[in-house]
């Protein structure tokens, strides 16, 4: 095979066959096909898409670009969850620890965040000392032993995602649901695990700003999953404004491990209590939603999800006092009120910009060399819906830098439309697709 | 600008502005822009096409990637001819002398062949002595000194192109009708023209199969030349079969030399007839069609177009007496005829598997850097809808090898179909698009 007939046979709209698609990824792995070749592939597959026999060899084959973790000689049904990406997004972390403490083995591999959006790594980090560069041999001992660990990519699973992501983001090729696709699945069964739960964001924080379009990742993702053996619940949720109320690092870790003790704003909990309930079901080790919220329930309130938590982060290095006592996690060292200029109520977030906004204060990442400072982010005080008085607090600003909090608090008013018509709050979970 | 953002304009269907076209087309010729995204950007192009005024500015910015030949010191308007490429097609060869001795300078700059067409430069050369290797300077002299000068692509004419056209045939983005066409106009602008007739081919020897294709191209060619200011008449010519009889190098030469002379088979006259009285309207030494043919006929049969051929070829350094004599020109050591096995009518020719048969014998190229035969090729002694009896001549192989005759001969059968029902004789000349 001649790397452009492939181009050709795509761009002409015929199914490529599985070895093709092997041999392709082979040559993108191991560079023997030229970067200007695999642009014009990717650029084909954009306009083209790829049908579910192409998407599911595609992935398979990104799969086996690198090694896959085995879990099998550990017991139970291993289940992850993947977020899609939204501001405020902290629910990795309270989640894994939650459902790990229930039985079912959680072989979590996070990744960093950049532009808009936090990356769990980023925040689990802020914790002093704890480390997700772990390789996969202790990562395997390590959800054997304590039935978590929370680690970054490595370079060894799935590498053929790491060029052909590089290259969609210079070559405008990122937003194709198939590449979108086959780039988190691959990651994801690479982990080696039997269950997946997706949390598909939707709104003007997330990726896809529209239901349908939404949907069509979920069910692509969904597709993928099941053709190879997986049983996978995408849920698709909101993300028109930041998820619970902190946006940055060590605050949203923070805020995390409220919800572990059992404390933590609706919102967060409720997302976390659904996700959670799927993965138990998944796992084996509930029947029903009703009995998995109530072992969920029991472990944030006896203290053993809490204890999950410390005990993983003191295995990767990190100091587990700070999971018990949270001022121990960095902190800024000035603070600055947003106060509303009116009486008015709030009709719409941009939540992207709210993203930015805590970005501009160093909480995440405009270049992907960019260094964070874990300490800063934001407060939200207000919700969509939310009747504010005039001079009432909007959000407050942890912040370093005096010049930046400037630039963020009028990059945040600017993210807010308040009118005085009342708004609805939208809905947490829009849809629940299973199988 | 990055050339992300100008990929993803086009790939979402915005207009890209002057601006963006000329820092991209000068980012591929300083080499600048990496060739994956240049890859990425001819595939959008290839999905989502060209507006007129984004051709026309990126024509123009290929153009001025090198320099723009000045002939406006020279009296006169001066008028090339440019063929999309076909079977046996030598018109060049006639046509430029026969215009340039009723008076309209020619500035000529033509291609080499590859698969299954022929290219002028390789016919002309087979001529002993002829370079086609001409510098600008001197192409310029020979224009104003005797009307007429038939040369090779040079490096320093419209460079982008030659970056693009290699990028376009290894990611499959060569079948664009946009980039086809600013390929051709901007060499053919960089001439220093006032005029162009341009001869697209329809049909089985031809780039474009089928009549709409071949129309679109057309339009798109003329739209392009005319909004740079230049008058272009494009004709839409049948390649169904080989124009004239002989397919080849010093053949096709000698079969162009013979329209000079007042003779050569009628199809091959009456398309340089059509083409030529074009010319000399365009280059304004005629009237019309009826003045323009009698100047044409004048200069055949006075020995003027033929004397300008070999004062051509003269300055050129080939041998001028090879013009007046034509069997001083190569020629192959053996001949085979091809017969035909039963009485039976020819119904249709594959006239890119003629050439391929041509090639095979050493005629042509099948990778660019091949070396060409030039005494080999074969005479066709069949048309369309000719009823011929069995073991009547279908063909003669002029060749020097008797293994790639056979294989010739194979190809060469395979490419004709008989049958006993009548075949009408398709027309010479489908369309022209006049302003």
């Amino acid at each position: 095979m001649r790397a452009q007939d492939l181009i050709r046979k795509k761009r002409d709209e015929l199914e490529l066959s599985a070895d093709e698609i092997r041999e392709f990824i082979a040559g993108v792995t191991d560079d023997s096909i030229p970067k200007y070749q695999t642009a014009a592939l990717l650029m084909a597959v954009y306009f083209r898409g790829l049908s579910d026999d192409e998407l599911s060899v595609w992935t398979d084959a990104m799969i086996h670009s690198g090694i896959v973790v085995d879990l099998s000689s550990i017991a139970g049904r291993k289940v992850d969850k993947h977020s899609t990406g939204g501001v405020g997004d902290k629910v990795s972390i309270c989640l894994a620890p939650l459902v790990a403490a229930c039985g079912v083995p959680v072989p979590m591999i996070s990744g960093r965040g950049l532009g808009h959006t936090g990356g769990t790594l980023d925040k689990l980090e802020a914790i002093p000392g704890f480390s997700t560069n772990i390789a996969v041999p202790r990562f395997i001992e390590m959800v054997d032993k304590i039935g978590i660990s929370l680690i970054g990519q490595t370079s060894d699973l799935a590498p053929a995602d790491r060029t052909l992501y590089a290259l969609r983001d210079v070559t405008s090729t990122v937003e194709s649901i198939p590449l979108i696709s086959s780039s988190i699945m691959s990651k994801k069964l690479a982990e080696g695990i039997d269950g997946l739960v997706l949390d598909v964001k939707v709104g003007s924080g997330a990726f896809m700003k529209d239901l349908d379009r939404a949907r069509e990742l979920a069910q692509t993702l969904c597709g993928i999953g099941r053709r190879a053996g997986k049983e996978v619940t995408a849920f698709l949720t909101d993300m028109n404004q930041p998820l619970g109320r902190e946006v940055g690092n060590a605050i949203e870790t923070r805020e995390a491990i409220d919800v572990l003790r059992g404390e933590g704003p609706d919102d967060l909990v409720e997302l976390t209590m659904a996700l959670g309930a799927e993965m138990l079901i998944i796992g084996g080790v509930a029947e029903d939603e009703a009995s998995a919220r109530a072992q969920l329930q029991k472990v944030r309130g006896d203290g053993s999800a809490l204890e999950k938590f410390a005990r993983c982060v003191e295995l990767q290095g990190g100091d587990p006092k700070a999971v018990e006592d949270t001022s121990l996690l960095p902190r800024a060292t000035k603070t600055t009120v947003i106060a509303a200029e009116r009486e008015a109520t709030l009709q719409s977030i941009n939540a992207e910009q709210i993203g930015v906004a805590a970005m501009i204060l160093g909480a995440g990442r405009e270049k992907v060399d960019d260094t964070i400072d874990p300490g800063v982010g934001l407060t939200m005080q207000i919700r969509l819906g939310d009747r504010v008085a005039a001079g009432a607090p909007l959000a407050t600003l942890h912040h370093n830098d005096d010049a930046r909090a400037a630039r963020s608090e009028q990059r945040f008013r600017a993210a807010l439309t308040f009118g005085d018509g009342e708004r609805k709050a939208p809905p947490l979970i829009y849809e629940v697709l299973r199988k």
